[in-house]
């Protein structure tokens, strides 16, 4: 927020919050797709000839996706956009925009002499991310709510039918993913444990990348048949692009690429990482790294086999299945942070 | 939900709700512009030859925009949605699809004997509204939240520079309102108020119809110079567009077209209409409805004058300012809904 029109010391009314964000976000980022951006009924956007829409929505809740405890306000703001970024990346589509709606209680909105507000913290965090990936905050939503929550829209373009789907995985393909795995729960189990070690460990939990430029090198150079991203942790999302492909996988355990200072475990079933997980052809020349960042193997493609699980886990000569273990909403279950999530959320 | 797959009796999982919202938001409404729905890690939507997206996104949140002792379920499905449908209305766009993000307590989703869930009755309205709009739920995220939200975002189309903007009204401009005006808030009075009297008002209250053919009807014979709906309310909606095209209007009262049983104030000031609120050249030929809804004039817009207040009232030969008394969040406000909502929000 650029303060002039906001005196401190007192919460920002809406309009004025509005206008604020507005000229900020204008300011952020290239603008090429968005036509008309805050400030109307809609926000107007357009596509160059040959593509098609892409669309995701990512809703984070203060005590499900994070804490208002452990988290700073730019870790906040950083990650409600990572999880959109990251659903364009899986896709292959390049970002065009953002809309965010914000509920938050009226204390977070004030700024007194000891600083900005924490809402001014969370644009810092989104904003900045924003214009790294060409993705300018078009439009939204504002209002009070008891629990602070952040709704987030990315739309994207991607040429007609050359979208990375999760459907396209055959028998007979490799398994990849980018980067490490792992370091974003080693980080989060941190966080509830020890404040002064690893630091390092919780600015990977705290500031994830999307990894926009690989997605649109895999889809550009075809190099990949089906794609994800990995947020709810590699047991959980394989078994998604399994379920989707109508096949099976078998994860090799001494390929995975497991971040430092994190465990197998935590690289197995870890939120968040928001890495990319795509298969391609066995003929395929996978690159080594695509824009800086590693391209691991970690396993193949089977024909699916009625009554087996559909992820199993290699360690050197023993095979097993690789059960689910990422986070589901609604359904009861022993949840402890501290012991290093295994599912999303925190 | 179809209740085939969700025994009775206890809360539903994410992937269980997720899988069921699937299944019915393929069969409501045309599915044309969605050619990747729900179960990926973004929808693909298609545009036609020569046109661009429109997007918004509105936020509702339980105790604010609606609440769960006065709303029935289908009435919060059905005016979540209604938001977005009359964003795009505003516009003159075409719906293409829309997407949900929900926050809901558990017992939200708890069925039993005695029927169905909340958000059984919170999808029914919604899909109900979706499918008489082609506009099918394509996507969106869902969390376990200690408050009922939903944040709902609609895609459209329109064709490029065609867009309804709130920018294009210029002097001598004549001012129209579609329907009538004040009868949302008269049914929130009621709501607050007795029971059992003028249960037609709370249905208008409760089931908005969003003026998506009139939009489009504006748009595509170029009858409008500007145009924006009526959420906020017209003492509001009415300054906002004067705002944006750099103008003063005049509202006349007598030609206000006031709802059955709401007062003037109400018919000023209420929200929640979804009406549309245009301008047009006084050399345009005016249909006096258009889809069955009446088109009314209600003033005309001036040149705007330094120091002077954007909108002012005119009663006979009065003439007197028209302050903006819509909501706004965050600034401490005296509110009580049961007097008639001078605002947003309940």
């Amino acid at each position: 927020m650029s303060g002039k029109r906001i005196p401190p010391g007192g919460a920002i009314g809406e309009l004025d919050l509005l206008r604020d964000i507005r000229t900020r976000a204008l300011t952020a980022g290239r603008r090429s797709s968005v036509r008309v951006g805050i400030g109307d009924d809609c926000a107007l956007l357009g596509l160059r000839a040959g593509e098609e829409v892409a669309v995701t929505t990512d809703l984070s809740i203060a005590g499900r996706h994070f804490r208002l405890e452990w988290h700073p306000p730019q870790s906040v703001g950083h990650r409600t956009l990572a999880r959109g970024l990251s659903d364009l990346a899986a896709m292959g589509a390049r970002p065009m925009a953002a809309f965010l709606s914000l509920g938050i209680p009226r204390q977070l909105t004030v700024r007194n002499r000891r600083g900005p507000s924490w809402v001014d913290g969370f644009f810092e965090g989104l904003l900045r991310l924003s214009a790294q990936h060409q993705a300018p905050l078009a439009g939204g939503d504002l209002a009070e709510s008891p629990v602070a929550l952040a709704d987030i829209v990315l739309i994207g373009a991607v040429p007609v039918g050359r979208g990375l789907r999760r459907s396209g995985a055959g028998p007979g393909d490799l398994v990849y993913v980018t980067g490490s795995l792992g370091g974003a729960a080693a980080g989060l189990a941190k966080l509830a444990g020890s404040k002064t070690k690893y630091s390092s460990l919780r600015w990977t939990h705290f500031y994830p990348q999307p990894r926009i430029s690989q997605g649109l090198a895999l889809q550009r150079r075809r190099l990949a048949t089906a794609g994800m991203d990995l947020s709810d942790g590699l047991s959980t999302d394989l078994a998604h692009l399994c379920e989707e492909s109508g096949v099976s996988a078998v994860v090799q355990s001494e390929l995975l690429p497991v971040a430092r200072r994190a465990s197998l475990e935590q690289a197995l079933h870890g939120g968040e990482d928001y890495e990319l997980l795509f298969t391609a052809p066995s003929t395929v020349r996978m690159p080594r790294s695509l824009g800086g960042i590693a391209i691991t193997r970690i396993g193949h493609i089977t024909r699916r086999l009625p009554g087996k699980p559909p992820v199993m886990i290699a360690t050197g000569s023993r095979m097993e299945a690789l059960a689910p273990s990422g986070w589901q909403h609604f359904r009861p279950q022993a949840m402890d942070p501290a012991q290093g999530s295994k599912r999303r959320g925190v």
